[in-house]
């Protein structure tokens, strides 16, 4: 009996993907065997990415391949963890063509090279929907060092990494959303807010200096504004709020110049989502040091604002004053239950 | 600002699942930290279940959510892997009814107990298409002791727990397929036949077996003769057959008795799959030990065969003849790439 269809179509595709990874048995067992170097633990984390929710039909399958990796990893990068391997399922309404598994392996393999990861394992099917893929990473952690999401302590400075707003900046442009055809922003400027929404890079950088300094740590999925609430509210002296002072936000290159538009604008872009920066919490007196072995990192960071007993986060400018905006104005990220 | 939907959804449902495993974080950091025993590797897998292939939108919600973990389990126990954890990534078209997410959730902590693993994490989003649940497991299995599925060499007896065919007769007469209506099958086998569709049980006790003598193993997902036809072609001599007499198959109890069917009706039912029986091969010196440790764990283990060097696999009757039979008969399994 020859080869079934998909043995034929997992040792096309997908098999040298895994090559690295003796444990992956060159995809030909039903299981993957993973073991976490010595003292290290393995920080774990699933995540699909839909069609229509998280990509489009007309994405190149390169990118889309490339973001579902990404969007996990920074779930790594957050944590301090570093990336070893992960599983596949991939679930398409029908057989891609030979020209898209092309394209869709090799935005695999070139975020498999840009975040150190290896193919373990996975599983395809036919489904009557739309195209789905759910990542799971394996990332390696010393025991028991993962940085929480839930150690922030009123007083602690608040940072972000990279600058802010650009994902949803590159959608807007995309889909001619909110009159974007009107903003006077360069091709340029377009084209990088563009690629920080198909290709959202992971801040790895900041590894030795989170696990080092910070007392929380999260990559921004759903929003500045949303996430830093999130991790308010676990805080370790019980719920806690912080304080943003909107002058501080690393605005994405190309908006804070050229979009004319008030605070409530920027503040849509910056709370869509989709920026995978990290927002993490630091004590006021390691702020200096923290900064320095960020940099040393290769990452900037910008210090935003700071936690405080008061729940819920506030945004404030120049003055002092709360500034109002519309957090679903780029509601295309309100997917969740 | 008050927690979100996806957080008290999350808190409501879940939390609970997760309570005996520290490094859940009680499912409120984005990452799960998971250290396996000293000594051990993790054993890793990932397969989603969708409504419409793999269960129908009118089953019980904790037989789908059962489902979903016995599937999964079902690998662990071929490799001879305890169960440990699991992370959980649901993708629903609407927002699950109370009474809905109750039932799946019980079903979950039912399957958990069966099985003794531990929510560890996942994810939650609203999809355009039918339901999909996507269940990553860990198991752990000394390193290096992962009994693979590509070690058979000729001459090897071939093994399989349990009884075949009940999940697919289950699903035939669920669906009035096939004519089914009139099998004289009695209530209580029909009832039984359900209940191996909708309720898997994967073969632990059979890890001690297996580690100790078999040279390959699998769980039988897809049918009897398409996963090991898979098993020979890896098999440790290069590509290897198998011959399989049908009267040594272990036909499900209600099967063979009450349905009057020839040799060819019987095999689609033993060809159609999501059984969960396991098949192992184990050198013909030690079939007699292999049988007393499965005894021991309770398995039930039937000697249907051997591995031969002439690829393919034969199905013979008690003349030796070979016994044709058209394996897409029950063609809903028939959903892979």
């Amino acid at each position: 009996m020859a080869a079934s269809q998909e043995e034929r179509f997992i040792a096309e595709h997908f098999e040298k993907l895994s090559a690295r990874l003796p444990g992956a048995f060159s995809l030909r067992d039903d299981c993957a065997e993973l073991v976490p170097a010595p003292g290290q633990a393995f920080i774990v984390k699933t995540d699909p990415v839909v069609e229509g929710l998280h990509f489009l039909a007309d994405d190149d399958p390169a990118d889309v391949a490339y973001k579902a990796l990404a969007v996990n990893v920074s779930d790594l990068a957050a944590k301090a963890a570093r990336p070893f391997a992960y599983l596949l399922a991939i679930g398409l309404p029908e057989r891609p063509e030979a020209a898209w598994m092309e394209r869709f392996t090799t935005g695999l393999a070139e975020a498999q090279e840009a975040f150190g990861l290896t193919l373990a394992g996975g599983d395809t099917d036919r489904i009557n929907g739309p195209a789905s893929i759910t990542v799971t990473v394996f990332g390696e952690c010393p025991v028991g060092r993962m940085v929480p999401r839930g150690g922030a302590r009123p007083g602690d400075r608040v940072y972000v990494s990279g600058r802010l707003g650009g994902a949803a900046l590159g959608l807007a442009l995309r889909l001619g959303q909110h009159g974007s055809d009107d903003w006077p922003i360069s091709d340029r400027a377009a084209a990088a807010a563009l690629a920080r929404y198909l290709r959202p890079e992971p801040r790895f950088g900041l590894g030795a200096a989170l696990r080092a300094y910070a007392t929380a740590a999260m990559d921004i999925s759903d929003g500045l504004v949303k996430d830093l609430d999130r991790m308010c509210r676990q805080g370790a002296a019980g719920a806690t709020g912080a304080v943003v002072r909107f002058d501080e936000l690393p605005l994405f290159t190309g908006l804070s110049e050229t979009l004319e538009a008030g605070h409530g604008e920027a503040m849509q872009l910056v709370t869509a989502g989709d920026d995978y920066e990290i927002l993490a919490t630091v004590p006021a007196g390691q702020a200096d040091a923290f900064e320095r072995l960020a940099a040393k990192g290769g990452i900037t960071v910008s210090a935003i604002g700071e936690i405080v007993t008061e729940p819920g986060v506030r945004v404030i400018d120049a003055a002092g004053n709360a500034i109002g905006f519309a957090m679903q104005g780029f509601d295309h990220f309100d997917r969740k239950f």
